[in-house]
């Protein structure tokens, strides 16, 4: 039956030209109305199409052009579809239906109750890291994996698709140390003093970080005002090889890279599903090659993770899924109610990391005690001695400073060490009463942080003057919003006017 | 706080530019990536804004260009966002943040478990139908409801929300019918028919329909090809106090907008969850203001609704839900095993409908029985008499001829009944065996109906040349493809190549 289409259909072709526009990682490609492709296709705007040249394919959303901006003969490519054609101005390029994709079915089949398995987990992410997904695809199988909790053997799946879907890190070492912290505290950064004690102790730490999804800033994030965190897998390794850790962007090395695409709309929807972290943490870990892995867990009543029972189950739950993939994972319950440290937002938490690891007096003192605590469960776990032999060598390898200078090296040696920018507007939140802080509301102070610029704009963030426990005098500056645009300042401070109860102050 | 940034803050114009670049109801602006509002507002591609204008405001998403494209000075606006801010060329346009939307958390609230109730209902309803959702936040919304079905009492909210943020038509008569199809049965298309035996019985039966979700047809699809049916409300009205009915798209008398809005999401992620139909049926017809109506569920295991129970507690939901706005719903099963009747797709189902009214001796009889079982239905309910009583009458009026009067007066009422039209490019799908048709699989006959161009090509689809039971020979015709365009033909006639069981033969 083809056949008696073939000769009239043939190849529809246009000319490619650069739009100049920056859609992420959506790719779309404008048409105009009147186009024979359009009309031969029945192309509607909106629809899914293929675009292929020079042997290269991607799917992209259509969007058609009425006006003079586009020839008939021209098809128009955003960046994201520009890249993926690696098309020069005025190449050929054909326009076609794009494909059924099966994986959308397993979707449909998600959000409908038919857990996923491996195959339909496989089906789904290769999909997604071929860009295959259109936002609103995308949208679909996220918000399915948070309103239908993924099962052990979901995640199993998923993770392993994640998994295979990307770049996969061996090394030779026996033991490959790692840490994560389940979000929702902020200035929670004891990530890069954590990777400094356990190098500095000899155990290889080859830490790869993923930026903010919900949060004010990812660890990626923070290390990215000191040094390059976008690194290549060949040069990481050699970092690693040299200094027996690193501090570098997970995206950058392509391991888990589904995780990286879904993270843009997991942001936008403010949506990041027990089952969905677990993969991606999971996924991350196992790709980087770790064996043992210590997971902070903060708990209280504004973290991500609020209640004990609550922690209890997502750590059973990593510790499960991990043992499918000869990954020993060690959960640590921490005090999750508070923000930790001053700063909130990329450069200001790195201050307060820096601050640290050369043991200043004015450090944070919550902020030095939490990265000792897990640097001592991972040393405790790669050497296989007790916890609190663990800690007392973390602690010794900190204050001797040992933990500074090989930070310092690793930075070097992933391009050099620089001290975090700074903020070209900045303006208090002041207290509207007198009283005792009694609280601090983590989720409004991210959101607060956010809307001052972070983590988009590595400089924007908070810088919390009081911690709780504090009495402050009515007017006493609270914190100062850190913008590097007055629209960010502006913007930030409204939404504080709005929310004066940020801060729980108790009168008298 | 405010005040200290007010004064260096202020308004941030753009001249407004239209760009003629069509994405249907998303609303998209353009700006430079080196304009002052991007850099001082901090915007990023993609980032959700708000735009303002005369007055008119809307929300929108941001994507930047670093081209020619736009002066540095422009805000380019998409189709939709033109239209909603009614700016002429030129025109100044505010571009700043979106605020934050609260309707954004009762979604996600119902997505990780949290009811809907009757306020969140009305802050996303009413959000969806000023625009304010992008279409990720429209598939979170969706798949949230489809994933964790809804209860009676969010069912009876969501329904409220969506006749609230409409229009709603009062009629002066005590008894208002209608009638609604549960679809999933290519080709089932009695409503025309209905409406015109009611209507010629002298009972008041105002009828709105939709266009497809996710099958070939809807009825206002196939309406269109014979007269008009985007009529203004004034309009619909004159044509029911003359004529006793009418045959009209629902979304142009703004009933339950924000419906319209969904239908484009939930058909491109092809997802029609049970709660969000029981919504979208109920506040249509309450909105119409209807008082008596019989709703079709056909049953069958490639229908959409595929078993007795599920069909069962489908009507219970839209009798009980019903009854909380003095609507009566009279349910009627029928057998939704395979295609009604021998068209599949706008026009040709529109042949199928003229030829029943028509009395023509090779009228499909299937679909004559199943619209006189429907009106019969009706008309019982409308005069309180047997369903024996109501189908005598429904079956003289369209044979006497009164049926097909009223429908020509109908559509001449609403501009003149035409002849549909008819495609250009047909190719038929030939049985590649003998033998006897067991079967016809629903889903796939009408995908392939939808692969041809149908429904937004109102002339394609296909036309069906066996019935079930039939016996055919190798090679015979088992249905001819409809298309306007060579690349959707082909497209159609690849699928079903790679399908050959859409028609289950059985050998011997």
């Amino acid at each position: 039956m083809g056949s008696t289409t073939e000769s009239t259909h043939g190849p529809l072709q246009h000319r490619a030209r650069r739009l100049g526009i920056d859609t992420h990682a959506e790719r779309v490609v404008l048409m105009h109305k009147d186009c024979h492709v359009c009309r031969a296709e029945g192309f509607d705007s909106l629809a899914r199409v293929e675009i292929a040249s020079n042997g290269n394919r991607a799917l992209a959303t259509l969007v058609l052009a009425t006006g003079d901006m586009l020839a008939k003969h021209e098809v128009g490519l955003t960046e994201a579809a520009w890249n993926d054609l690696r098309v020069r101005e005025g190449d050929w390029v054909e326009v076609r239906h794009a494909p059924q994709l099966t994986s959308l079915g397993d979707v449909r089949g998600k959000i409908f109750g038919r857990p996923l398995d491996e195959s339909s987990s496989l089906r789904v992410v290769a999909d997604i890291v071929a860009g295959r997904y259109s936002p609103v695809d995308l949208a679909a199988f996220l918000t399915a994996c948070a309103a239908r909790p993924l099962n052990r053997d979901e995640m199993r799946a998923l993770t392993a698709a994640m998994v295979d879907t990307g770049e996969r890190l061996r090394w030779s070492a026996p033991v490959v140390a790692d840490k994560h912290c389940i979000g929702g505290l902020p200035g929670n950064r004891t990530t890069p003093i954590v990777v400094a004690i356990v190098a500095a102790l000899g155990i290889l730490i080859p830490k790869t970080s993923s930026r903010a999804i919900t949060s004010p800033a990812g660890t990626a994030d923070v290390m990215e005002t000191l040094t390059t965190v976008d690194l290549e897998l060949d040069v990481m390794r050699r970092v690693v090889e040299r200094e027996g850790g690193c501090l570098v962007w997970g995206g950058a090395v392509h391991l888990s890279p589904a995780d990286d695409i879904m993270i843009r709309i997991e942001r936008s929807l403010d949506l990041d599903g027990e089952g969905q972290m677990v993969a991606s943490v999971l996924s991350k870990k196992i790709a980087a090659g770790s064996t043992h892995v210590v997971i902070d867990v903060p708990v209280g009543p504004t973290a991500k993770v609020r209640s004990s029972e609550g922690a209890r189950s997502l750590a059973d739950d990593l510790v499960a899924v991990a043992s499918h993939f000869d990954l020993q994972v060690i959960p640590l319950f921490s005090d999750g109610r508070w923000p930790v440290g001053r700063g909130i937002g990329p450069a200001l938490e790195a201050r307060d990391v820096l601050a640290v690891l050369r043991n200043h007096r004015e450090a944070p003192q919550d902020l030095r005690a939490r990265a000792i605590d897990v640097a001592g469960a991972v040393v405790a776990a790669a050497r296989g001695i007790t916890p609190t032999a663990g800690r007392l060598l973390a602690e010794d390898a900190l204050a001797s400073g040992e933990a500074w200078s090989k930070f310092q090296a690793i930075c070097e040696a992933q391009g050099g060490l620089r001290e975090p920018a700074e903020a070209s507007q900045r303006a208090p939140i002041t207290a509207e009463r007198a009283g005792t802080l009694r609280a601090i509301d983590n989720r409004r102070l991210s959101r607060l942080a956010k809307l001052a610029g972070a983590p988009d704009d590595l400089v924007a963030g908070l810088r919390l003057d009081v911690v709780v426990g504090d009495s402050v005098e009515l007017g006493q500056p609270l914190c100062w919003v850190h913008a590097d645009t007055v629209g960010e300042l502006h913007y930030a401070l409204e939404y504080a006017a709005r929310n004066p109860d940020i801060f729980d102050l108790d009168p008298a």
